[in-house]
């Protein structure tokens, strides 16, 4: 049989879990500080639901028992995201939910795409959206990417900035310079960074028959970043008016200005930033690791005035997502951060001999009881291979029974003490592995 | 389109998920204390590793992608269980694991099975297990079912007993009393709880072709159980002696007397436990509710002697098994356990009039830079609207601005007093939503 890893299924060792772990625990208290109800959605979707946002038709992983004999079996497929998968469980219960509904939600996603760096075909999504009945408060687009920042400070990992637009002043200022097919060209401009502004003006004029004025114009408006009204300026100085351009401005001065108030460089307005995607219709977010924009954006969304509707009732909503594994690829693929041990444990219980292991359980069970994660030796061999089973694995404590008493060993200083297993407690930042960032470019 | 819920595929509301967090957050917490490191392994696995068990071929759930083009796209499949793909991760990590590899794994698995009441399409797992290299010495086959019964005495549910038998008793006893066919005897005392004795000796006659004196004989050796030696007596007070018999009865009292000298009450032998699986060597664990039997097993596994092997390198291996969603089902179906509150939050901070909404997110901040989970009225509606958009969610406090300085409100009691956001501080058990058990019968 053959064993091999699967190219775009990540998997990691314990201490790699470790950090995968952190990185996890960190964004899911910091929603739950921020109010945000955390939930699960199933795996499976009718591949109606997965299909109908288009475009993303040869992504989804379709799935058939193996001894099926009906056809229907074949109308399910694994979600790629998160957002569509909510749609649906807001529209399932939406007579049981309180809105606005703020929900975040951790799982894993799947696509079918061809693997490469950064680009999985099983990864971690972490997502939080507020979404409303009928209508939804602006103000909740300052609170989203505030409650990102908040997260993604917290990590161990290099600065992260996200930057923000509105799809009103893009909208508004390309109809206003005469160019007509704006969803063409939000897709085109979305290509900046990638391809450069020569690159863009040609596909401009190629595709939408924009003017050599008209492409100068856009890419013009795409060049302006700040975070304060002066954007606003910055944009009306280019000349093109419009009333969905000034709504737009706006928005989007309110979101900055509101932002850096309360969380000072959290959000920077960045005229580029287009989505291509056609779904979102006011603020739109991205967000690059400083130093390591090179990775794209790893936490993206924006606002979408329907992101469900039954006919009936529409619940527009506003989210944020990050792309947890490609994060993950970065910080632990480059060395940034380090797990303090590879296991659990703070201590090691030695085996003086097999007849004594009952007594040294007895010690761990009393250490675990007050909390400290022990291990005990598996094998009663000499104690220096017993010290050397904890230091591979990082345990910085082993515990003796010696004829003068239990004691406990560091074993990096190798200063060795008289304990009590029910009263002795290791340093706090010993009792669980700790996360160490490593000095990024910019700190 | 239709939205509808999908047979198989539970899903819970916010408030079910804080239950379903709580009882993961537990496991995790549990298992790190004995030492146990997590892992995650990606949802698929190569078709023929899925296979090789046998017997599970019609419940795997297949991959394709939707617009493959190659036949070989068809060779994944989901994972039905964790052992599968713990035995892989192994191989293929054997050079970078430390042996004895002691690994926790909560994760989702699915299986194409008919959906009934406690049985799922997709539903969580938590498995503990430890893996040798070459060697497993028998001590974990009492650790395993000690870390399991620590885990299951702090969830909120009612007492979990683990029933331990040993592979080695069954064979040698059955060997015995000149029965051939084991491993379908297994199969057929493995229904005794489902079927009652009688079917069981008439399936033994028929298909294993036991005398009825034989029939007799494993019965009796199935009403046999105890928590000390008194079980290896009753076993040969039947008359039947082997070697191998002999060594499963010693395992068997060490399992019991070590397990509930260091945790009183904590495994019971219990004869009748056979596992109809034929890999299992030495311990076998089944564990169930107490109260609550009719749901079969919550927490099973047992010992292996090749849970995986190269060729060259043998992994021998003990394990337990927690069905979490299958304990969820019967918790929060029968409302034996109750969240404090809906969503994370501690406090909603009112708004007077959108002017001071600023106001209001500045001193939410300064709460939840301490660690308070707080949300933010989305409206300034009248304030009776706001305490009840509190109460609706139970978010025990509500914040006001008030013209005699800032003040909070325990909605429950109507007390509302005078505090500082840099300084005031819930109680303990209002800071994060808690988890009640309603009584159950045999509390």
């Amino acid at each position: 049989m053959k064993i091999a890893p699967l190219s775009g299924f990540p998997e990691y060792l314990p201490e790699g879990r470790i950090v995968e772990q952190h990185v996890l625990d960190v964004l899911r208290n910091t929603f739950e500080l921020h109010g945000f109800s955390g939930i699960e959605t199933r795996a499976v979707e009718p591949l109606e639901h997965l299909l109908s946002k288009g475009e993303t038709s040869k992504e989804v992983y379709v799935l058939n028992r193996l001894q099926a004999t009906e056809a229907k079996d074949a109308e399910f497929g694994l979600h790629f995201d998160l957002t569509v998968p909510l749609a649906r469980y807001v529209l399932e219960n939406q007579g049981r939910l309180d809105f606005p509904f703020k929900r975040y939600q951790i799982q894993k996603v799947w696509r079918g795409e061809r693997p490469q760096t950064g680009r999985y075909r099983e990864f971690v999504q972490a997502d939080v959206d507020v979404v409303g009945s009928e209508n939804l408060a602006f103000h909740h687009e300052i609170e989203i990417p505030l409650v990102m920042a908040d997260a993604l400070s917290k990590l161990p990992i290099p600065r992260v900035v996200v930057r923000a637009s509105n799809r009103k002043v893009a909208q508004g200022f390309y109809e206003a310079i005469g160019i007509g097919n704006v969803e063409e060209t939000l897709r085109i401009v979305d290509k900046l960074d990638k391809v450069g502004p020569q690159a863009v003006a040609a596909m401009l004029a190629e595709n939408v028959g924009a003017s050599e004025e008209q492409a100068a114009r856009a890419l013009a408006l795409a060049e302006i970043a700040g975070t304060d009204a002066s954007v606003a300026d910055a944009v009306l100085a280019l000349g093109a008016r419009s009333a969905l351009l000034d709504e737009g401005l706006d928005e989007l001065v309110r979101l900055v200005e509101g932002a850096n108030d309360l969380v000072d460089g959290s959000v920077v307005a960045d005229l580029k930033i287009a989505r291509g995607l056609d779904y979102y219709t006011g603020s739109v977010y991205e967000s690059t690791l400083v130093g390591h924009e090179d990775l794209g954006s790893v936490c993206s969304g924006g606002r979408y005035d329907s992101l469900a509707s039954d006919g009936k009732r529409t619940y527009p909503g506003v989210g944020l997502s990050i792309g947890v594994s490609r994060l993950l690829s970065r910080v632990l693929g480059s060395g940034l951060v380090q797990p303090s041990r590879k296991v659990p444990s703070a201590v090691l219980v030695a085996v003086n001999n097999e007849e004594e292991r009952q007594a040294a359980e007895r010690t761990a069970t009393t250490l675990r009881r007050r909390g400290i994660p022990t291990d005990v030796s598996p094998n009663s061999a000499k104690f220096g291979k017993q010290i050397r089973y904890a230091d591979r694995r990082g345990i910085p404590y082993v515990w003796f029974a010696t004829d003068d008493g239990p004691q406990v060993k560091d074993i990096r200083s190798g200063e060795q003490v008289a304990a009590d297993p029910s009263v002795w407690m290791p340093p706090a930042e010993d009792l669980h592995p700790t996360i160490a960032a490593a000095r990024s470019e910019d700190d």
